[in-house]
C-alpha cells in the first residue's frame, strides 16, 4: 500500500483526488489507503486485510452499507440495458418526479454528478434570478471559484466553516469579497443589503437550531434573497430528502449529493419554479450529467431507504454509537466531548490532546480490525452486534489511551 | 416519448441536462428523445423502435458502441467488488500510470467526472502557476464561468466557438473581460501579454494545422504562457490518447473527457509537474471523482482501443461514410460541403438551405430507422454492413430531398 501510494504522490497532486481519502488524514503510515472490495460495512485492503468501517463509509456517500445488494442490481441492470445513448434516459424524469414529491416546495430539478457542481449550478442559478453576484454563505461548499474566492485575501475566511486553510491560489482575484461568509445573524443582516443569495448548510455536527434557521429564511424573504440549502451532508439521513422536511423550514433552492445515490456519483439542485427557469438564461450543460447510473441508483437508494425506514435506523445506530462512547469515556475517565445532535453524523473530540489522541485512538482501532475515526458517518449496515464489537474495541483503546 | 418529454419540461428546465440532448436540436416532435435500451450502434425508444445510431453516439462518448462487451465486464466487476470506500480505488494510479505512458510529455494526472470540470481544474491550474487571471481560448469548453463569462457584454464573443448564442446570465461581472477569444495568431498576439494561459481544441471539424498550432506554441513559449489542449472532443479517436501526439505538437496541460471511458463518467487532466504541482496550492477536491467505474471504464476503453486499434477503423469508417456523402450527393447533384480533416468526427453541409434540409434528412432518415444528423460521431461499432445499409438509405433521401 505504502509503494502504490509513494507512487500515486508523485503522478498525482495530492496523491488522489479528494482530500479525505488521504491517508496522512488519518495515519500516515499506518492507513490502508487502497481497497480491494469492499460488503457491508467491511473493506479489504490490498493484502487481504479486512476492516470494519466505523469512519466514514465513503465519506458519507454509502448511507446503505457498500454494495447494497438492491442498489446494484438496479445499476447492473441499468449497464446491462445501456448507460449512455445519444438519447435520453426516462430515470432522469422519475427521479426529479420523486424529489418533488419529497419537497413539495419545490417544482424544478437539475442534475450533476458531483456535489461542487450541483452547489455551482445553485449559485449560478441564484445570481441569474437576482441580478447580484454577491452570496452570503455559511459552512462547506466544495471547491469552485465562487466558494473559494472567500479566501481571497484573507486565507481564514473559510477556517470555521469545516476546512481550515484552504487555498485559493488560482481563482480570479476580482472575486474577492463576493462570497463573504456569517455564523450568525447579526453578521448576515450587515450583508444582506449587497448580497443576492445565502447559502447554509442546514446542520453538520452541531444541533439544528430552528430558531436560527427560521430567523435566517425571515432575512432572505424581506431582502428578496435567494435562500440556498447545501443539503449534500444532512439530506437523505435523518429522513428520506433534505433534513429541512424535519424541521418544516423550506428553502428557495436545495442541493443534494451523496445521501442519495449510494457511492455512485450523483447531484441534483431543486427549486422553487421562478429562480429555477432562470437556468434557461444561462448555459448549463454537461454529456456526462446525463449517464442513466446516477437516476438510477438514486430512485433505488431512495426506494430502499422508504422500504426499511433507513433513516430511523442510522438514528438508533448514531445513538448507540455515541452514547457508548460516553459510557466508555465516563468508564475510563476520559474527558470527552461527544457531538450527537445530527445521529447520522457523530463525532467526538478529545478534550485535551485531540490530535496526538485521535491518532493512537486510530492506530489502535485499526490494529483491532478497523477503520476507525472520532467522527462517523452511520449506514444502514452498521448492525447491533457489529456497533456491540466495535464498541468492545473502544473499551479497550479507550482504555489503553487513559 | 412526446408526453414524457412534457412532463420533463415541466420539472426540468431545458428538459434534460445536456443542450445536445434536446429533441428540438434534431426533430422537435418527431425524434424519439428517451431510450430503453441499446447494443452496438442500435438504440431502441420505449416502445420497443429500434434505431441505427448514425448521430453522435451518446454525444461522442461512446467509441466503442453501445454497451462493449469488454468494458461493461470490467466496470460490472468494479461494482460487484464495491465502486466506492473509505479507501482510494488502484485504479485510478494505474490509469494515471496509463496516461503518462501513453503522453511522456506530461507528468501528473488529476481526475474529475465530466468534461467541464476537468476544464475547469486545468484553468485554475493554469491561474495559480501564472499567476494571471486572463485566460485566451479558442473553441468550445464547457459550462464553467471561467468559459461562459467570454458573452458577458458581447453574447457573440462564443458565437464561433461551436454552439452560437450561449448566455451568460448569473456569471459575476467582474470576469468580464477575463476570457478572451481568439481565432488566428495575430488576434493571439495582441492579447498574449495579459494572459497567463491559452486553451483550444486542436481539431474539431476543420483540419487540423500543425504550423498554426505549433505557431500558437511559439507564442506560448515566447510569453511564459500555460498550453492547454481541450481533446475532450479530439482525443482517443483518432488515435489512443491526445490528437497532438499523432501532429507531434505537445501542451503544458490537456484535458480529455469522453473519448475515453465508453459512456461512463470520466474526465482527466494531465501535465507537467512544475505545472501541476500547484494544484496542491489550490483546493480542488471532490468526493466522487474517486468512484471505481471512471477508471476501470477508462482502462478498459483503452485497452480494447490499443487491442484492436479502435483509430483505424474509426478513420476507416469515417471515410467510408464521408465518401458514401460525397458520391451521394454528386450522383444526386444535391450541393453539400463535407468536412472530414478529422475522420472519427465528420459532417456535411447543404450549401443551401441547410437547416430545413438538414430537418428533412433527419426526419426522413427517421422514417427508415436511423438516428442521423449532419454530424456523425463514429464508432468501432459501426460495421461496414451497417454503413454501406446505411448510406443505401441516404442514397434514398438525398434523392428525395434533390
Amino acid at each position: 500500500m505504502t509503494e502504490l501510494w509513494n507512487r500515486a504522490k508523485q503522478i498525482i497532486p495530492g496523491g488522489t483526488q479528494l482530500l479525505s481519502k488521504r491517508p496522512d488524514q488519518f495515519l500516515p503510515k499506518g492507513w490502508p489507503t487502497y481497497y480491494e472490495h469492499a460488503l457491508g460495512i467491511s473493506v479489504w485492503d490490498l493484502v487481504g486485510n479486512e476492516f470494519q468501517d466505523f469512519s466514514s463509509m465513503g465519506i458519507g456517500s454509502c448511507v446503505l452499507g457498500y454494495r447494497d445488494q438492491q442498489v446494484d442490481i438496479a445499476v447492473l441492470k441499468a449497464i446491462l440495458a445501456g448507460n449512455m445513448t445519444t438519447l435520453n434516459c426516462p430515470e432522469e424524469v422519475e427521479l426529479a418526479e420523486k424529489l418533488l414529491d419529497l419537497h413539495r416546495w419545490a417544482d424544478m430539478v437539475r442534475f450533476a454528478r458531483t456535489g461542487g457542481e450541483a452547489t455551482a449550478i445553485a449559485i449560478r442559478i441564484a445570481r441569474a434570478y437576482s441580478g447580484k453576484d454577491k452570496v452570503a454563505f455559511s459552512g462547506y461548499h466544495g471547491w469552485h471559484d465562487w466558494y473559494l474566492s472567500a479566501n481571497l485575501g484573507d486565507t481564514k475566511n473559510l477556517d470555521i466553516h469545516l476546512l481550515p486553510g484552504l487555498k485559493p491560489l488560482g481563482v480570479p482575484k476580482c472575486l474577492k469579497g463576493t462570497a463573504l461568509p456569517f455564523t450568525n445573524l447579526e453578521q448576515l443582516e450587515a450583508i444582506i443589503n449587497d448580497v443576492g443569495a445565502v447559502i447554509m448548510e442546514v446542520v453538520r455536527h452541531d444541533k439544528p437550531d430552528s430558531a436560527y434557521l427560521k430567523a435566517v429564511q425571515d432575512i432572505c424573504i424581506n431582502n428578496n434573497v435567494v435562500l440556498i440549502y447545501d443539503e449534500i451532508t444532512s439530506g437523505f439521513r435523518a429522513n428520506v430528502g433534505g433534513y429541512h422536511i424535519k424541521l418544516d423550514i423550506n428553502p428557495d433552492l436545495c442541493v443534494f449529493g451523496k445521501g442519495m445515490s449510494n457511492g455512485y456519483p450523483m447531484s441534483a439542485v431543486i427549486g422553487r419554479k421562478e429562480i429555477m427557469e432562470k437556468a434557461q438564461d444561462s448555459f448549463i450543460s454537461s454529456t456526462y450529467w446525463t449517464d442513466r447510473i446516477g437516476p438510477v441508483a438514486s430512485l433505488a437508494t431512495i426506494e430502499k431507504m422508504e422500504q426499511y425506514d433507513v433513516p430511523y435506523h442510522l438514528q438508533n445506530s448514531g445513538e448507540h454509537i455515541s452514547l457508548g462512547w460516553k459510557h466508555l469515556s465516563l468508564k475510563h475517565n476520559l474527558d470527552i466531548k461527544v457531538k450527537n445532535s445530527f445521529l447520522p453524523l457523530i463525532s467526538f473530540e478529545f478534550k485535551e490532546n485531540h490530535q496526538e489522541l485521535r491518532t493512537k485512538f486510530i492506530r489502535e482501532m485499526l490494529k483491532r480490525g478497523y477503520l476507525a475515526n472520532s467522527v462517523v458517518y452511520v449506514s444502514y449496515a452498521h448492525t447491533e452486534k457489529d456497533i456491540n464489537r466495535y464498541l468492545d474495541n473502544v473499551d479497550e483503546v479507550f482504555g489503553m489511551i487513559k
